[in-house]
């Protein structure tokens, strides 16, 4: 049971964002920005880091939504987002997004996990300082996304069919904060 | 020295957000919002809840910058600020906003580790649902801001006298993304 009264029967974040619109507006901005720029990280890329931060932290509605994201953007191949999920350097990726992982998984930690190693890893294999702040951004951004969704306890939908369905309307409409005030719960 | 070349020299997260203006302006908008509004919780207790989570993310920059803001707003309290870094349960403070700085500090830790108890306990000391959601999302969105800040390794200013020139700033001018495009850095 969520711990406070949201007022709506929305699952996971769309509940604390349409309990709370004002707040909703920059976060869904943040994250329109953040996860569906085109300007150097493609979509899948960035909807994987944001997954894979969200697994870490455990947050059961955040990985499995965004992982829905990212399988969309990925033609429906479910099996790499969930080799990305379990390791990620197995998973047949590029060796810079491998490198961007290992510094999201650092910043999951604490900001100050993050080396100059990592980081000159990273531009080894190809990543430029954009790279490096949007995969910092966005890790820090899912520090913050998932504790809100924990943190009151929102609901979480246990049918598993649902979160395509969900995933579908992102990748189709965006995270305007718009998407929160939908009537009609999915 | 930073991780990436953020073309500027200005201090803690100004710098990341003077490079990334697209993303620094939804941020400045959360801030503002979360810190600056006086429904419920007043700006004093806000900047609170954001010192200590600052305080136990280990954010240098973080925590003297909105320790001092929260300074200001007490009207030069620096004893109470530090009490409440140190140990907010001997602060001459409310034990509604005790109760919060609880919930904050589990937040810190992760979502998953507020319980309704914690909850429960908060209400039992005058906190509204707004005040335990609001409480949640600052202390959620530290954990943003401060790995913004150490995940990107920006400069940490030495010099303490800084800090209270820009909490001034901020106190007098908000946290609207116009003040990190300041072409001076303080």
């Amino acid at each position: 049971m969520p711990h406070i009264n949201f007022n709506n029967d929305f699952p996971g974040i769309r509940s604390a964002m349409a309990y709370s619109p004002e707040t909703a507006a920059p976060m869904g901005v943040l994250a329109e920005i953040l996860l569906r720029s085109t300007e150097g990280l493609q979509p899948a890329e960035r909807e994987l880091i944001g997954m894979y931060v969200s697994y870490l932290n455990d947050c059961f509605y955040c990985h499995h939504s965004h992982g829905e994201i990212a399988c969309i953007y990925l033609g429906g191949d479910r099996a790499l987002v969930e080799q990305v999920r379990k390791d990620y350097t197995q998973a047949p990726i590029s060796e810079k997004l491998k490198s961007l992982l290992g510094i999201a998984a650092k910043v999951q930690q604490g900001g100050k996990f993050v080396t100059a190693e990592d980081v000159s890893n990273a531009k080894a294999n190809g990543a430029d300082d954009k790279d490096i702040h949007d995969t910092v951004l966005i890790a820090a951004a899912f520090c913050m996304f998932n504790r809100y969704v924990d943190g009151l306890a929102t609901t979480t939908p246990t049918d598993m069919s649902s979160y395509p369905l969900r995933a579908q309307q992102i990748v189709d409409n965006g995270y305007g904060s718009h998407v929160y005030s939908a009537k009609q719960p999915v």
